[in-house]
């Protein structure tokens, strides 16, 4: 009997899919499903593509793998993995490794492989993105755990992964719980993305009357140009469609109640901890969980608009300048992502190498881009820049984008257009650059009411005001 | 010897100025402290105060109270309160009553109250605000707990908590860790208000040259008006303070890093646990975060502001405009606290009266206001509104306010000042009174890359378009 290369236990499209790729790739995959339904399917359907083993049980998957055995875990995240590496685990030898390709939580991650460790066993939490066609054509991989492992995984999943310029889309990204940390700051910065990119769209089609066909125009038009990505590309594609059953644009008949599935709350929670403004990935968490909140929404439906018309008025420029404040804002929602992998690598000692992370997510993920050949190249320079902001590239790009920025702001305010994402990024930018912040007004108040102390401009030491005694300061 | 009628252990300012208040009503305190030194000078400097029994141990304070007794812990959040938990508890009897006046996080209080009620203490989580002076003078008080043992301490908290109107500024919030909850809630709200202050000052200063003393005043005539409240009080205080060793204002000597302590970062994590968007209080944590980035700061400071002047001129109209934007963007942010109050009650069972809860915020905590009252008519009425927004007296605000509003935001926008409170808060207003949402589009592009599906807005069911193949639509 061959003995397989991988072993793929959970078989729903995300780890079909992946199953196949290997197979497609030349390496033997054994493949295992808790029902076996499921296992018989995929060899039926798909087992001309490359070399299966149909594996009954774990005791079967196990035995089918050359050693050390890699295998790789597609089943739902929280109590469903556990309950798998339960289950394997007694089965493994040292040496052995388990791959969880799901989107687990990074403390989980950490918690597991800590765990597993103890017994010898390589525990890789690995980011998958690219969705079901990403899994089967090429996606992006963000493999954690040991250096160890993945000498031994890194050929393999570097052959299924995408490549851009003949450069695989996967990385060893750090130790134990480094991938699926790095892999959740991608959902989160693809939430303030689309969310940019729905805001872009309501804009031009409030303040210019604009059709979702001509809106599909525009964004196939930008998505040849500094805008170039996948997002873009896919919201001209939505935005053309037409409703079979009305005949209306399907972007008017689809509920706008914008769903989530946790890895952009986390994103923000974790942010939180780590003390990273996040803003505008939480902007985009918030917009979606409000565009769902039906009762308060009905209630607030009578509120009223603006009485008069804008201070400046929204004409043929506006298109071009929603282009740049699209730009800007997105330029900042990407720079706090990075901000936070440099943080969380900071916290947890993982050394993450943020030009290789842009390297890895220029294909195969739902936020690949020409731009984050940009980011690479930020990251790959001789002087890293503190904040992406400040590179040259970006720096040029927000200097030639932020007086549109402002207008269109200051349009959407004027017009009652709701753009949480663009207005968060702009007062980030606006608030990093300032010479002052209003925050020692902050501080001075923390100080009058919770004694909380200040620090001064000119000279070290904590310091406090006798607010309700003579007002003379002492020194903490 | 005497019986005390309650103890407090940890006399810290907030510890020993609560027994005090306690003392100075005539209730008999045992005070006892880990180091005894501590309880030694507060029985010298203010043992004239009142009735005080001095106890070295727990064993003492214990044996100082009558049955059932009842213990106020004033000890740090986290580990310390756990350890006086571990050392009262096993000289405690069925019915005794801890009490932990801590800031502690909601859920911790769950986990104590369950352990202690196994054993047939009561714990009562309760938030105490209003700073030292509060506690000495007067809190407001919000314990959780059960009812029972809020029949035993009421009386004595309603007693010691400030007074308006002449109802207490206490009340039984709800079971287990609900006080815990609100207190915390209060802070985020109290973060949102700070920071939505610091914007309307900078926003003055920067747009029309004011001065701090100039704006103490603006403050100050703001204080006889709807905005009146101990923050816009404080604020006149502390803009009108000059610097002794400088002679320059104190808000300019101040370092603009302004520091949190946690509550407010919780307040934002557990909202997003509740699926309840509360982006002022988010925008507020990041301010403050984003302060303390020196690094970030340093780097950006070389960036461009506008090359050009505001759309339209910023006169002497504009501190009224921005006096109205800061009073709706108020609105807003205590609006989306009380929504997550809400969501936080029904999430546990807590039944919290968010009437009772605006009563006992008018008076004793950091966010007292005038405006308290209008929220506990709102939620008083006969109609209980689903949002603040649209209570009578607040929409009819929101009315006069939102081109004033509109203005500002666009006007902060143009002249390069940070606005991420006013501008958070408005973008909410406009997306929760937003006929149609660009929420579609978001939805449309899940279904396009991950086949997450989507509703229809006029027939029931789950839909995914088949983006990939033909492009028809199939019920999922």
């Amino acid at each position: 009997m061959t003995q397989a290369k991988i072993g793929v236990t959970g078989l729903a499209v995300m780890g079909a899919n992946l199953a196949r790729n290997l197979a497609r790739h030349g390496h033997t995959v054994a493949v295992h499903n808790r029902s076996h339904r499921r296992t018989k399917a995929l060899i039926e359907d798909h087992g001309h593509e490359g070399d299966f083993v149909a594996c009954e049980t774990p005791e079967d998957l196990v035995a089918a793998l050359e050693r050390p055995r890699r295998i790789l875990i597609m089943v739902k995240a929280g109590a469903p993995t556990d309950a798998v590496i339960e289950e394997f685990t007694p089965l493994l030898e040292p040496g052995d490794m388990l791959v969880d390709g799901g989107n687990a939580h990074f403390a989980d991650t950490r918690r597991r492989e800590a765990a597993l460790r103890e017994r010898g066993i390589h525990f890789v939490g690995a980011g998958v993105s690219g969705g079901e066609e990403g899994a089967l054509l090429g996606p992006s991989i963000m493999p954690g755990g040991s250096r160890e492992s993945y000498e031994a995984l890194g050929p393999m999943l570097e052959d299924i992964a995408a490549k851009v310029d003949g450069v695989p889309c996967c990385t060893h990204i750090g130790p134990d719980g480094a991938g699926h940390f790095v892999k959740m700051v991608h959902n989160g910065i693809e939430y303030a993305d689309m969310q940019l990119i729905a805001e872009a769209y309501d804009l031009i089609r409030q303040g210019l009357g604009r059709s979702p066909a001509e809106l599909a125009d525009i964004f196939a038009a930008w998505n040849e140009g500094e805008l170039s990505s996948y997002l873009i590309e896919i919201t001209a594609e939505v935005l053309r469609q037409v409703d079979a059953a009305t005949g209306a644009p399907l972007v008017d008949v689809i509920a706008d109640r914008a769903e989530q599935k946790g890895t952009g709350r986390w994103t923000v929670q974790i942010a939180l901890d780590l003390g990273v403004p996040v803003s505008g990935i939480a902007e985009a968490v918030f917009a979606r969980s409000l565009s769902g909140h039906a009762d308060l929404r009905a209630a607030a439906r009578a509120l009223p608009g603006p009485s008069g018309a804008p201070a400046a008025p929204v004409g043929e420029d506006f298109v071009e300048d929603v282009r740049r404040a699209l730009y800007a804002s997105k330029i900042v929602a990407y720079a706090q992502g990075f901000d936070q992998i440099r943080a969380g690598s900071a916290e947890y000692g993982w050394d993450v190498d943020p030009g290789a992370l842009a390297t890895i997510w220029r294909g195969g993920c739902i936020i690949r881009a020409v731009f984050l050949d940009r980011i690479r190249e930020a990251y790959e320079a001789e002087s890293t820049p503190v904040t992406l902001l400040t590179a040259p590239y970006f720096a040029q790009a927000l200097t030639v984008a932020q007086d549109s920025w402002r207008r269109v702001v200051a349009r959407a305010a004027e017009l009652g257009v709701p753009v949480p994402g663009f207005s968060t990024a702009l007062a980030y930018y606006d608030a990093l650059r300032a010479e002052r912040l209003p925050a020692a007004l902050i501080q001075g108040q923390r100080d009058f009411f919770g004694a909380h102390t200040y620090e001064r401009v000119e000279r070290e030491g904590s310091f406090h005001t006798l607010w309700s005694g003579d007002r003379t300061e002492v020194e903490a």
